[in-house]
């Protein structure tokens, strides 16, 4: 099982993820938690790159980063973890690309759709909880939390970005899962953890 | 003018780079001189990752990063440089990601042209001199020169590749010559450094 969790800023995926990965352990699921960018060794030198708030990248680079770092991320930790048997929790994947480079800043998405299905291999994941919530609820808590942890400097980049292209994002996630409905949970990202988590693991049929 | 140096191991494309560097400073017409991998800032912090021997890097992970490199060295330093009016003499550029990946390692080589195509934003070079010699002389010229410089560990990836490889990536930069006939000039790199000098002066309409 490759299960994605994906949403706007704020939307409370890193929360989720946690109780996730508590659930499986108490299952006895091996399971491996991972995230982009920055999921691999390759990942971990680019992290900094993608996410500097006083970059200058061209879109196109930092596109190129991105795919670059998933590439490897697929080949050297995803693919083996699933070989073995292993559920992959993965924190942002290709649909981030795709609603952050394509809907948000108006690169083309089939391009991007083709290039993300060219660099995984083909690789998209079993499942893909979707945390959605209004942007400018998000972008409260986001900052709220990067006030609190200090880290507007270093991982601010996106969040610094006006809200109309928040809008943008969110409206692509949800056209992402309105075209695969099958792969896409939608959920409910104003809800409390608690209830978020409840339905998040009866869409991976996890419930008691 | 947009000018590339191309050429297997061991051509002597640096000696002609620094020929025509003093070529171009003589006559007064102003130039930057750069290179491929490393000619941005992005580039020079993924070079040592792309040149590592040791590396385990996924092919499409390394020509991602070569694409990043190449988008941002276009946007950042070669399309600013041309539009002051300077000629620009870049030491590889995307028929080296061509010949090596695509004709060495056997990706698609008309993906890689578009993906390249999009990098750049479609710009190629006005003339590409191209220095083509017997695979086993540029090697042997290669591995004395890393060995007089001590480079076999963080610069010789390539070049320790076997003969084969080699031998596909100068058929594939010779198949791109008979492409592009207007855009390259094959010279004959076996050539002293010289006399491949004032052949390379005539080819850019330089000669006294």
């Amino acid at each position: 099982m490759f299960v994605t969790v994906e949403g706007v800023e704020g939307a409370g995926k890193s929360t989720l993820m946690d109780l996730l990965a508590r659930a499986l352990e108490s299952r006895g699921i091996p399971f491996l938690r991972t995230r982009e960018p920055g999921g691999c060794g390759l990942g971990a030198s680019l992290r900094p790159l993608l996410l500097d708030v006083s970059s200058t990248l061209d879109s196109r680079a930092e596109l190129f980063l991105f795919l670059a770092d998933r590439a490897q991320h697929v080949s050297e930790t995803i693919r083996p973890a699933l070989a073995r048997g292993a559920w992959v929790l993965c924190d942002r994947y290709a649909d981030s690309t795709i609603a952050y480079q394509g809907y948000g800043r108006g690169m083309d998405v089939e391009r991007l759709q083709a290039l993300n299905d060219y660099a995984t291999g083909g690789l998209w994941p079993d499942m893909t909880l979707l945390l959605d919530l209004p942007v400018e609820t998000g972008l409260a808590r986001a900052r709220a939390r990067n006030g609190r942890e200090g880290l507007t400097q270093s991982e601010g980049r996106f969040e610094a970005e006006e809200l109309a292209f928040h809008q943008r994002i969110r409206s692509g996630f949800l056209a992402r899962a309105a075209r695969w409905p099958e792969r896409f949970c939608v959920l409910n990202a104003a809800l409390s953890p608690q209830m978020l988590y409840k339905q998040a693991l009866k869409a991976l049929g996890l419930s008691d």
